[in-house]
């Protein structure tokens, strides 16, 4: 599949779904699949950090890229390849892109401290996957405690012509997605595509500031999509009356810890996952926030309605 | 004024106006606190975090708690003395009692890292503050890399008779309001009053976990006194309309290294203080985010309107 | 080979060694194992951080355990298979132990922050483990930012049977380990041993305090075996004659970002292994710095014959 | 008195004596002055770290300034003037340098992440200071997390006229120092001059790599005043022997969390002050630890006569 540094839309950070046993459960990533399939997505995400990536071994980890792959067929498949180390990355990249994937992913280790530090990280994994292997970086400081600069960034984007994407998802993140286009714009930095993250919380501005897309895992990627799109048709008001509507669930959903429970109790009450379970060390809801999240629900619902969009719940 | 472990309601975060200089803004103070006192506030925290209190110097510190305690008289003054050692933080506690101060609050030093030297490290606070000084423990993993459990919380209350508070802006921080709650009821912890922050972003359901008010500093503080009022009423779905309709500013308030600009500018906006001047390092406001802040205050003016509210730019 | 709660000498902490070219040198893996026997170890230890474990992948990993545990035969192995995910790490785990390893080692990954949170991290290792693989426990502070009271070593040496070993390299160490000590003296806790690493900067006083040996990979071996004999013969003086002798190359051996270089060089120069090439990310020694650790030696070897001991760089 | 990019020499770090009862101990911070100056320091630093300057309140700061300042005359007084806040910093430093005092020295705050966020905070920092106090930055990434390339402290050099000097305390440092000094040579950096720390325990080859001198607070100043003149006097086979002969104490000394108690403890054994306690947060040592500082004592009393050096417990 294509992929390059124009890439938009939705990059969906997809969920990994598990049968109660622990097994990686294969029907129910095809159901998901299909699920984002159907939204619209222009891209998956696999193996990021709530596809809980570092809790499948490496022969799970290719398997999973592979059913992805063949599954999604019509849109570029993204794997998450972040490592302690340079070797197992290189295995997985390399594996990921003859199984058919377009793109890893690679955050920095937390360990980190120097912008040369950063640089020569990102130096050092683009020659480990190879020139032929496209990459995204993940700049994603509340999570890694590694701080990016524009600068860095663009130090990174011009040493090395196989990164495609930046996943910005700095906190705050406004400030920087302007700043990386004006580097753009001054010809100091080539193009790029930059989708955001950030559990979607920003996602009303980024896309006003200049951001091609999305790359977060929220349980209605339809609204995601649909986002980018009125975005994209300078619909602002629109926009941001089917952002607000969702903010409350969003909110709720980016939650550190619990945030992927949430995000996995909601696709399996839609049908598309058989179960919510996380393998270990996981999260579960408690009876009360489940009930928050229905309440949460049926009001996100309202609210959609009210802004003039079909009730999300309904999965084709 | 009295201050003890029933207090309830909104204590706000204060900000420090200061003038263009950088000097103090003691005409700004004053018209502040009567905002505060005005929009029903059942206790006044200057010296936080948002208050720039490391910025000022220990004259400077005094001075403000003094201007702060004499204007507002009717409620209590909470003062944060978080401080690299003890001598300086009984230094500004004893003062801003002998002032007129209710209590003072501490946040752990970013450093501390197992559950014993957090305990080991609130009892040496309490004892260099003296029994009579009453204090808030501020819980705020996010911004100083310290993690309390319940369990750990509970220590410190019953080690400590003069801790009477728990500022809990853990993040998340539902579970762990309902778990403190529990030890409570389950006898293993005296009562002790919780109140929440974190940008006031996960307040609607913090009051329906068992917290008794919310100390933030969010820029329209008669809408989080009108939170809490509907929450202690009971009337959920009113409470939760008014909190979505500023949810979308509230989030944009709370982003880290952005937020007291935007709460200063807001501020200055009403017409509270004269200037929202940050002093270094601080902070400010990009053409774009400015335009940004206003579109998000007309809209949530009407979303306000629409639930039934009056608009909170209104200035008493 | 037989590995318990009662093994004491020097698991000596094995270099990984590479050819030129970054492939694994398999006669220098013999030849570092045959030294290493020589020398006198009581087991080895590799797929340590200074074995370079992230930069090698699943294959080579157990590659490297195989050889290793082919050609050491008579003393147990035990293998790092610290990751960030408990499936990886069983993976390794599995495989090192079907091939002959005797335990594995375990670091905690550097975000854990709570008593309660390391205390659960080992629970959910060794049952992913699984019961009949027996693990060691590594303390090191200053590389992973987890510290561990004596309390929390009990508790996962209490809870989890297969805990056999402790490494401990806290900084400070010397009243950790009297403290776990006494804990077994008090009956409060089972015996494990206790092994210390931290560059062997203080092993003198280590022993004397109450450990079973070192972890160490000092590229003198045969020093660290004499010094643990002298201790464990009582013959304190003689120890710290030894210790003395070394402390400054051992010293400089333990610079962080420097150390392997300095290992590798010395283990090359005395014709142990082929090369002294890292894999990426690695340092390599200035020539100021080869200069450095050459008059080191000759200082140390001077002292050690000053002090009744064979000349260090007799590799058998 | 004079301070200027050209120091050389000791600037011993004090400790700040206190009588059992917790007060500054006037008469012991006379006799440790008296004991430094009688040692042959250039200069003397307080209220660094091992002086426990956070348990220090305002008025007690400035007082301890005073006393040194007044009873030093001869040489320059160093006044760490770390704060969390500009504010308090300047006020500090602004007091002291009024005081007579030659200079501060300022360590960032360990939040501070990117290179650009670094010498943007020295950049204040001066600002704040004013142009006419000199200051020293404190490079000591294991106390302080914050890494700083050459080419950072390169430019903040360059951007303030009034850093003077570098207290190099990075862990390694000695390619560090040959970085900087080249910096030097290749024109790209004014003159400062560079003094080490690290609990000294790699100032053999520090002084060799181009270090002006020492900034460390080891028990026995006089061994490293000495160290210094035959380092400088080419005598390097001498300047190692005696280095070697104090390696184990200074080993022992630089434990983290210890390392005052040792220091404070063997101050007062040698007469030098009159009590060995610190303010709470402080450590104590246990009787093995005193019988191991007692023994080391006497290991490099016996080490020093052999190399040709006075019994160094001699205080004049």
């Amino acid at each position: 599949m294509p992929f390059n540094e124009n890439a938009s839309g939705v990059y969906v950070i997809a969920a990994t779904p598990f049968h109660t046993d622990g097994r990686l459960d294969v029907p129910s990533i095809d159901r998901l699949t299909d699920y984002y399939l159907e939204s619209g997505v222009a891209g998956i995400t696999v193996l990021g950090v709530m596809g809980e990536a570092p809790k499948l071994d490496a022969a799970e980890s290719i398997a999973l890229v592979r059913q992805v792959v063949k599954r999604a067929a019509k849109v570029p498949v993204v794997v998450g390849v972040t490592s302690p180390g340079f070797a197992p990355m290189r295995a997985l990249a390399r594996e990921a892109i003859e199984a058919g994937a377009s793109a890893v992913m690679i955050a920095p280790p937390n360990t980190l401290r120097t912008d040369d530090a950063v640089v020569a990280y990102y130096a050092s994994a683009a020659e480990a996957l190879g020139a032929d292997v496209p990459f995204v970086v993940q700049d994603y400081p509340l999570g890694f405690s590694v701080v990016m600069t524009p600068e860095v960034l663009r130090r990174i984007v011009t040493d090395n012509p196989s990164c495609r994407m930046l996943k910005v998802e700095d906190w705050p993140s406004l400030e920087k997605i302007s700043a990386l286009r004006k580097l753009e714009l001054d010809g100091r930095m080539k193009h790029v595509s930059i989708l955001t993250g950030n559990g979607a919380l920003f996602v009303d501005f980024e896309l006003e500031r200049g951001s091609d897309g999305v790359m977060s895992g929220y349980a209605f990627t339809e609204v995601m999509v649909e986002l980018v799109k009125l975005a994209k048709a300078g619909r602002r008001d629109a926009a941001h009356d089917l952002f607000d509507a969702h903010l409350p669930l969003i909110r709720y959903e980016q939650q550190p810890g619990v945030g992927l429970a949430v995000r996995k109790y909601l696709l399996r009450k839609r049908g598309v996952i058989a179960s919510d379970v996380q393998r270990k060390p996981g999260a579960s809801l408690s009876v009360t926030a489940r009930a928050e999240v229905d309440y949460l629900l049926a009001r996100a619902e309202r609210a959609s309605a009210a802004a003039g969009y079909a009730r999300p719940t309904a999965v084709a």
